[in-house]
């Protein structure tokens, strides 16, 4: 029996619509069942102007509850017209549509209607100009499931990062830096490594300064007073973890191959190695929900948008990773 | 007529030592006559302990301006005994000592006794612990050649980049960052890939913030108010040069092969992305000096040192560059 998986539709106007499309038609790729939470209207647009395969089941959204779902479908929530914004330019209406998407699928996962969910990507411009404060999925989910620790896992073959902040300034960033933060996660990114792997993952974490501080030669010695104090915390609890490292060399080709991810302190620590070595294949995980959510980990891409152009690999792999992680 | 490259032997306790005696046995592999600037005593004693062929020609330091070479040699300057430190151990003795070799080196080509400098890796610790405050080789050379404005370039055929700032702490960049100091960086690193690729290079600049700001959601408008408008003054000078970019975008393979270099905001923004495509093959730069200045883009790696194991990638890489860029 496979597992029903619910895709939300992303942004209308950027790359979402497509990718769905080519969830829908091809199915065996999931690893489950995928059930895209979008617009129908705006699903059929796309694949007239794309030239991929149009929807083919469609229920609309106040009903589609009482289905007992065997194959991939569209629920429609009706929540844009396709007459109401051009692709590849955002507005506060997409980013309301979009958000309508990933609300009504977090509850399907709560309430047990879908297994998991997986996303299409957003856009934070659209989201804040419909008046939606998020700064993006990993936010949304923590705040609707009320998890009381979460983290962004960036997860690939190649290389897996997890995030102790991610969408914020730079300048933010060291205040953000606490020893209980980034011991959850830690400990976090443990959990789901050994579900994952099925052993005892291997983890590194990163300091904040160029060498890693070189002994408080650069920086305020956040090594030494916020890192190393949670990696020792970490070790007393059985974990296998080490650092803080100087972040040029956390991503060695060697160290990559004998760790299993790596703990970054930034968003750009870890997401520049990312894309420059895994791009399209790595998915985004929100560790610590109470439910299973996985994400592409490309933005809208404006530029491309309903081309039928973008590459659905990130999507591929975060339905394929849901779906594994469903298993008990 | 091959030109005379001048080799500092780096710190005595780190892989500096071994990594000179491969250049000088094989100096074929360096593009012109490499001159070992350094301790003969320290480098029989790293021969007898590594297995590698002891140094063949040297002569004293006070004396060799004298001599008209043609050959591999070693200049002795005395500055440290073997039995004044342990290998993989710094000390201050060792800092001094790493000094005087590049200060040597530095005046030697300047007097255009030899026709470029190749450094081997220095330890900031064991400087300072002398008493030598300078953050790392960039600044020394910067200092001693009073350079009106200079920066690195970490070059490779895989991917270069080159740095607004270096060698400060994570909390020190924002307030590093000026409308100034980022075209000169651009325009250094312009002037730089002419040379080198004897073509107009194509250059890409990195935002500060994840995702570059997104439009001011992230961070201060550092994009705006201060990247933008130096890209723009360059582009009005005829550089071939756009941005900013999200930094985790920047080094996507696909931009990779269509940029010449990347200029980054700050040390870890391109040494993470260099050390994980291009390890052992990038060299360091030092662009805007009087004098033709490279090393390798590793330190002193302690753990291994002095046992043979050190890869002289990096360093044949640096020296062959010198060689070239000492051609008119």
């Amino acid at each position: 029996m496979l597992p029903l998986l619910a895709l939300t539709m992303g942004d209308p106007a950027g790359v979402g619509p497509e990718l769905c499309l080519r969830a829908l038609a091809d199915p065996l790729q999931t690893g489950g069942i995928p059930v895209v939470f979008g617009d129908a209207a705006v699903l059929h647009a796309c694949a007239a102007t794309t030239g991929l395969p149009a929807p083919q089941l469609v229920i609309p959204a106040a009903s589609w509850p009482q289905y007992n779902l065997q194959q991939p479908h569209v629920v429609d929530f009706n929540a844009i017209r396709p007459d109401e914004f051009s692709p590849g330019t955002i507005n506060a209406a997409t980013g309301r549509a979009a958000f309508t998407y990933v609300d009504h699928a977090i509850t399907a996962a709560l309430t047990h209607h879908v297994a998991a969910v997986t996303t299409a990507p957003l856009n934070k411009e659209a989201l804040h100009a419909a008046g939606i404060h998020f700064p993006g999925h990993t936010e949304i989910f923590a705040s609707r499931t009320s998890a009381p620790r979460s983290c962004m896992l960036q997860y690939s073959e190649e290389i897996s990062c997890s995030f102790v902040t991610v969408h914020v300034g730079y300048h933010e960033v060291p205040a953000l830096l606490t020893t209980p933060r980034i011991l959850d996660v830690i400990e976090l990114t443990h959990l789901a490594l050994l579900r994952i792997r099925n052993r005892t993952p291997k983890l590194i974490v990163c300091g904040l300064n160029p060498h890693a501080g070189e002994h408080g030669l650069f920086g305020n010695m956040e090594e030494e007073r916020i890192i190393t104090p949670a990696i020792q915390a970490a070790i007393a609890r059985g974990i296998d973890v080490s650092g803080p490292f100087p972040p040029d060399t956390a991503f060695l080709p060697a160290r990559r191959r004998s760790t299993d991810a790596v703990i970054c302190m930034y968003h750009d620590q870890g997401h520049i190695p990312l894309k420059a070595l895994a791009f399209d294949s790595a998915v985004n995980t929100t560790l610590g929900l109470p439910i299973i959510r996985t994400s592409v980990d490309h933005g809208t891409a404006l530029d491309i948008a309903w081309q039928g152009l973008a590459n659905p690999g990130s999507l591929f792999h975060a339905l394929r990773l849901a779906a594994s992680l469903t298993h008990p």
